[in-house]
């Protein structure tokens, strides 16, 4: 980390960094520059904690780490790319993964109809909200078990993979026992009780939402939280963020696919339902999505948009969908032969 | 709710919206424009659920809502200003609380030390957390409850009430049991399940800290959860939203003090410490939170900063919380003289 | 547009909102709601006006237009695609244009250079800055006229077309003379007078660069000011919005091409480098510009990046924009054969 | 600087950055860290330049300057607060400024009603527009050099000083011939030729607005290249930074003023009119910009804002805009009395 003072601090405050930082494990490389002295620190203390403790020391300025927080989702840790296992499939593999359903499960012939599309479709996974988070409290927030169990049964008629969100500590076993895939919602990217819980009891996939403000940093970090504690299992998605244009939902931040693939060696998900949320726009991003490098998109279909519990308005018709996986089939192609140019890495 | 057609929206399309608005037990009032249509609806039925679902509708251009979705939290549904009783004093009353101490409970010494600071400057409320929430999962995080009873310990020695934060669902019991106010953080504003538990299983106070993403509409959705399934006693905290700027770690968004006063009853606290992540800009923010009319403030101290495991950075020395609390007594004094006109509210 | 009034707002109210309608050339038609009271106003009035006016009279809680508040740039005006031709090209017709060149001229060795790069990759289109917006008074400010010549003079040799930025009203003539395109900067987006004047004086095909903090719809009122004084050649760019995220210089909006796709009928190219400032995460992104039915896309490229008088991190060398142009062939041709699907407007 | 170099970067690669780092008039201090090298470059080379150079050396991470880039409007070059005189008073001394006045200059009669209003107030300084930037090319644009007379007739004859908006270079003349404060608004904060005009051709005084998406130090180097450029009367104004938050028109940064006092020797003066869009907050803003510590506030006042060309709903009466005034007074009264540790320095 490199810690530099403000301009005039005195010899002494110079001296008490210095001490501090040997304190904490490392060692002190002091540079004289022309208006200030800025100090180097190499060793093995614990950089975040080190540099929160310089920056409230008297004379300093600033501190910045050189090295990424995150360890074991970094690709200087592990440089071959994870390639997450679900089933009979896998997402980070040679498959661009393809992951639909509706927004909420609502009833059996809703789900089954919608599983039964995305399999005449090609895809490979079907999702479905059992328990929804709300942003008020007057919406429907999802048939719970019972959503499970049809969600289950909707997918095993089909011989797809269920992703379905869970929400809370004591779910985990519960929502573990019918999914293939756990889904941490972006809400809930910095609840770490719940990451820590299910690095911790289960080794089921996770699929990781970023959050609308989460730093990449961040979201590395969160992912971070799961891997450390014992699931190296996690699938990234990238589901828009907060700014300030409001045609849009969110922000669909898709620099993040090049970003992430130089970062991390963990699969990249898009979603561009929840980073639009409108229908229409959703058919030219999920091509943007195979040409930018991504691991697979997720989508949102319903047999009546306009009749859904949630979300309709981002939610395709089985004909829309019908329609973009057809779209995008000569993309996947393409992003099947290219794979590793495709992820940006060697350009 | 209004619904504006897309123009040339035909006739079938405009006949199919007004019956699902009918469907869903609202009135149609059509009015047509120079380019489009615009349906108004009226009536008693779920506005939120009825936009999403119109949305989907072909030929729908756009739907708003007239009506804000919260309620209970509302100055519609309750005009006189809420207090909420803590103890001996109170929120949103006669006084302007002062809420201070460490970001973490670190040792008996550190808390009690915190705690005759708090007490010697004319605080009311110890802060401190026992269970922290960290970005990295390489960071400290909290001595749990052996930290809630050292918390407790030192805020009976100096008469003090306790503020400190519940993560998880399973804790907020064991939290009640040591607190005066459970403070549910940031990270956890859309926590819905905790949101849910908390009014529903406790009358104990609640600070809840705005998201550093959540709009000012989301934030008040939050607090209705708190409030539609139980506990009233609700405080707001304003902590910096996430913005472009970084110079701070984020923007304290004054302005939501003189907004929230119009549309809630609920007393709201600012929190210049998270705002910024800076000792330095502290004292300014505060009497700014004395002047905007908040009903309290929030600070971080610790006996030394620069060896503190965790917000340093952010936290004041005694003397310049003493300081401090020393320099916003006239500015205080004014906000008692003038708490009506303060609030803006007849400006 | 639909004014709603604050609940409890008097019956005087009410009629003083009515009276000011019907001053401002639109008929009212009112709706009783449950709570309050809403106004519709249709009519031939300026509506942008009368919002800004009647949101200032006393019981007036909110108003919104209905319709864009831009005119001639709207597909509801002109629904077939404008092609702004380009010299022996076009943009926004059937070809994917590839505009590419230094950020600054340097030297006529450096320009001559890129435009043989250019050329070899199959570009059409040279840029390159001679007057640059530099953030710091100190950075390097661009070759003037000198720049200006040494582009015309490369261009020509090559057979391309010349895009340079101009800045000042002072200077578009001069400019003209030597551009083929004339490109506004994204800190110009909103400078009205220079918007005014390059309508007004001539037909020069303009680059409209969106700001890093304009909404979509701003962007297109700026467009307008452009198209409305006379000048109907407008390509828009987006170039990246400023958002919290800073791993990036800035978010590509990705989002904002299948909107401008619906919203307008102008030709949208997407700019890569200055949406993220690295060169290594430009590969993926143009061909995500191919995929989501952009018109074109802006790359920088340099023949020593590292030697660079700006911008050398978001600069390609020569070998990285062949690969560039290769890579990106097969998704161009199914640009080609799929254009009026690729815009999503089908879906 | 400090250039860190990628995990893994050759040998050759980091001499190859060394040597760049001499040719650029810096001598290299490397550092081994454990991931990687580090190397801190001192000396007098442009350090801008050269950060934008090496940041595109292969085998180079990133690049992080150690000074902030601006000079001549820091704290570091000059200690003592500017004091900006304007006429018989001044901006930075000791008196809190107000400028108040309507939006746009309209009639005589609407100028002259202001002027008496805010000489009525206690305010020194009348604002008003001649030339307006408006989003819309339909909405009014201004009086041009008619409203220009009306606003210096209106102003003599109440004895106050003149703040009013330029927007071209061949207009800066002519305005400083009326004006006692040249306006630069938030849309020109990097027109960076209107800036260095400014700069050398006047001595007037200069208000400088800080553009929605500026950051800090962007808005720094703005305000230098004025000073620069040979005119040292600049006065900085924060009116809000654009934010996902929309029931406010923009966020007003109010961390904004002690960072700024800490940065900078220029006054900063608050809008919290620009800031919010809405009346009924302003009058708390204006006293948090009191007890915050900023050198004064603008605010907009209207004979009748329901009938305003422009900005109405942001615009007080003269009957609010006296109770403001009134309101404030006991603040002001601390903030003379306290100045020093007003902004909070010695805290």
């Amino acid at each position: 980390m490199i810690i530099s003072m403000k301009p005039g601090a005195s010899r002494e405050q110079i001296e008490r960094v210095c001490e501090r930082i040997r304190e904490m494990d490392f060692e002190v490389r002091s540079i004289q520059g022309d208006e200030r002295v800025v100090i180097a620190a190499v060793g093995l203390g614990n950089v975040t904690h080190a540099i929160e403790a310089l920056r409230s020391v008297e004379g300093v300025e600033n501190g910045v780490p050189i090295s990424a927080p995150y360890k074991l989702v970094s690709r200087q840790v592990k440089d071959e790319r994870t390639v997450v296992a679900v089933g009979q499939t896998s997402i980070g593999g040679g498959e661009f993964a393809i992951i639909a359903g509706p927004c909420s499960v609502e009833t059996e012939e809703q789900i089954m109809a919608c599983a039964a599309a995305v399999s005449a479709g090609g895809g490979r996974f079907l999702r479905g909200g059992a328990y929804k988070p709300r942003t008020s409290p007057y919406s429907f927030q999802g048939l719970e078990e019972e959503g499970l169990k049809l969600l289950r049964k909707a997918a095993d008629e089909y011989d797809l993979s269920v992703v379905t969100e869970v929400m809370t500590l004591g779910n985990v076993q519960l929502v573990a026992d019918y999914a293939d895939v756990l889904q941490i919602g972006a809400r809930n990217v910095q609840n770490f009780p719940l990451l820590k819980e299910i690095g911790a009891t289960t080794s089921c996939p996770v699929m990781l939402k970023r959050g609308q403000s989460a730093t990449i940093e961040e979201f590395l970090l969160s992912a971070e939280y799961i891997v450390t504690n014992g699931n190296p299992n996690v699938v990234l998605c990238e589901r828009g963020i907060r700014t300030f244009e409001s045609v849009t939902r969110n922000t669909l931040d898709i620099n993040a696919v090049p970003v992430l693939n130089q970062l991390t060696h963990l699969p990249i998900i898009l979603d561009p339902a929840h980073a639009t949320g409108k229908r229409d726009l959703i058919p030219p991003l999920v091509r943007a999505a195979v040409a930018v490098g991504a691991d697979g998109a997720m989508v949102e279909i319903h047999p009546d948009p306009e009749r859904a519990w949630s979300d309709g308005a981002q939610s395709m018709t089985f004909d829309q969908f019908a329609k973009v996986m057809n779209d995008i089939e000569p993309y996947v192609e393409l992003w099947k032969a290219g794979r590793p140019e495709l992820v940006g890495l060697s350009a």
